[in-house]
């Protein structure tokens, strides 16, 4: 971390590295930034805006890794967080706000008929899976290989300390090719229960794969055919694509829904939304948590989709979404970079051709980009919000042409 | 649902039921409830004191199922929450809350050496045998039968959607019988990673039950001497009976220790706390969650363990708690009843020896306190509030005098 830049920052990690194991843990670890390249804490959110605990601004693609869908602190979604808090928030039984975000899902969402709350998207993907087999009294479920769903001993990618029993039927398939999910189905003829999929491939390392033509159409007719419920993980994309859930940009209705991220604008909930067929399987499964119904977070949901529709938030966050990517590809070109832009432009990612994976390219971009004032990420997808505004966008490509000149002279051709 | 009382809330119980898979989910199902006696969804509250949807008041024995440990809104923890909100909440990386918070906690829990944070009880149970297991490279994890540790596939009550894998590796003994944990230490001869306890006894329908002289220290013994990571699963009873953690009343310091619930005094947060011994394994498991490093809750619990702290709360609740067990024993005998007093006096639980274990007489005394004006549960341990003050206790045993009453004439002898 530079010297003086970072000063804070360098101060509050040592004394995190002494009281919580590596520091920070998970996907905020700093190794997965640029080293020396980053704060490692901020202090202050405001729009499009974020300000680091040495008091440095930038202009902010992770937006808190997607939660933050309408800007920090967005006027109206805290006037609603306000007005809730000042009576109720967790309690010992729900309040109005539960039924309101319930219905208003609903009402938002084809194919969905009730919702159930919670705080993680690791919990709603566990329970989706828990009402498919609750459902078909099967109990083998299939995943995309390599695709994240949350930290669960299921699905958690790193294993360690997870047995392997939690993995016990978990089959993978490989995203894009409906033929390895043909094989799992006739493997495990009358055994699986679900298949859960991502609306685009987008996990870390990786640049996004938007789905093949007819890929996902083609899953919900596999499990059409074979009694076992499409489970869409929408955590990390909704409410960023399409307001219906993102498959439906695709035409397609997943039987199970899980939200997160998005969904409050910062405040920590998720939901799973599911299909009248599956409320009895629903109401068959234990799930529950002490902050599960609290009701500032619903007020803050409530106030988001509002504010999510009323705004054309979706369109705009692509519009301003495609004007940074085309403007990065254009400054990359500048200095004979090629870049390959992945993901939808709400969520978009770059990386850099002649990096060939190593992403050593992209780490010594975003280090510069940091240094100048604008937060990218170098191994993880970006997101845009509604407050992004096109002198935002502009003023990031400014930024931006510097890192690539200064990435030319660090790894000349 | 008594047709005047509870307009509003049978309204949107009717509303959730189309909505949520059986209208309400988890520990706050009305079925857990006296049938027709209680209000389905609550408004307000402040102090020990909650308002309904329908405007009727109650004194609050429930605290949101353990959260509320000063009183709803305390203005303390509202006073640091807003200060905190103004600047940042969910964010791309944490802020300095979050490192104060780690050593806030280090600091006064004897044994702990660093911390993590999540929102679930169920997330730091679960992350607890994770870090067992990695350390201790051993599988096998042993609970007390019938312990609610959570609603995770390792240990959820009902089962219903979770496959036999998940639960596999999980052995149970007997709540204060060593003998039936040294069999299991003998049958999975190093092999167990870890034993998880609770500090006593206190899952739903049944009776609380304080740990048998020894029987902790027992456990602690056995785990020493074959190498397995004592968890305690401080969930429910953290911060109400000791400020270092509810196993320091017996003397007991486990090596993992899992906190949520009353932490921040109702905002949402879940913290493992551990010793150093374990620092390294917890790094190796992968645990992350959106909304973790989140500032304003870690703010709320600052001030929260302050006020505890500060106040003696803990003190308080003990003597306020007393004053109510005391005075319902008394006011069950007058009217010929014989009560069961459980657990601690600031978790309390009454149960009529009448009853034999059928929870009758209690639905009907919960049921008659609800409907003036109580909040008692019927099948599941109270709470007190450092809120609750000598003349709340007093009232409210007015209303449970009456309530006996009822129940007298309802049940004659």
């Amino acid at each position: 971390m530079s010297d003086e830049r970072y000063r804070q920052s360098r101060a509050l990690l040592e004394r995190a590295e002494r009281v919580v194991p590596g520091g920070i843990y998970g996907h905020q670890n700093p190794q997965f930034l640029t080293r020396g390249e980053y704060p490692a804490f901020l202090a202050e959110g405001r729009g499009c805006r974020v300000r680091d605990v040495d008091g440095n601004e930038y202009i902010d693609f992770i937006c808190a890794y997607g939660p933050i869908v309408l800007g920090y602190r967005h006027p109206k979604v805290e006037e609603a967080a306000d007005r809730q808090r000042k009576h109720a928030d967790t309690m010992n039984l729900p309040g109005e706000r539960f039924v309101e975000l319930a219905e208003r899902l609903v009402a938002l969402t084809p194919g969905a008929d009730w919702a159930l709350f919670a705080k993680n998207g690791s919990d709603v993907c566990t329970w989706a899976l828990a009402i498919a087999r609750a459902a078909t009294h099967r109990d083998v479920v299939a995943m995309v290989d390599g695709a994240y769903h949350g930290i669960h001993g299921w699905c958690n990618h790193l294993e360690t300390g997870f047995p392997p029993s939690d993995r016990a039927g978990v089959r993978t398939f490989t995203w894009g090719d409906l033929a390895s999910l043909e094989r799992i189905f006739t493997e495990e003829r009358n055994r699986i229960a679900a298949v859960i999929v991502t609306p685009f491939r987008h996990e870390a390392f990786h640049d996004s794969v938007m789905p093949p033509p007819g890929f996902l159409h083609g899953v919900r007719e596999i499990c059409d055919r074979e009694g076992a419920m499409l489970v869409a993980d929408d955590v990390r994309a909704g409410f960023r694509l399409h307001v219906g859930g993102s498959t439906q940009l695709w035409g397609v209705t997943p039987d199970l829904l899980c939200y997160s991220k998005a969904i409050a604008n910062g405040y920590p909930l998720s939901a799973l939304l599911g299909a009248d067929a599956l409320r009895d399987a629903a109401r068959s499964v234990f799930v529950t948590g002490t902050f599960f119904t609290q009701s500032v977070p619903f007020a803050a949901s409530l106030a988001t989709l509002d504010e999510i529709v009323a705004s054309g938030a979706i369109e705009r966050m692509e519009a301003m979404g495609k004007r940074f990517c085309d403007g990065l590809v254009e400054r990359a070109g500048k200095c004979g970079f090629d870049v390959t832009i992945s993901g939808p432009p709400a969520m978009p990612f770059m990386t850099f051709v002649s990096d060939e994976g190593s992403f050593d390219r992209n780490r010594a971009f975003a280090g510069a980009c940091a240094r100048r004032g604008v937060f990218l990420h170098p191994v993880h997808n970006w997101f845009l919000s509604a407050a992004h505004r096109e002198a935002d966008i502009d003023e990031a490509l400014e930024v931006a042409a510097a890192a690539f000149a200064e990435v030319q002279s660090r790894f000349p051709a």
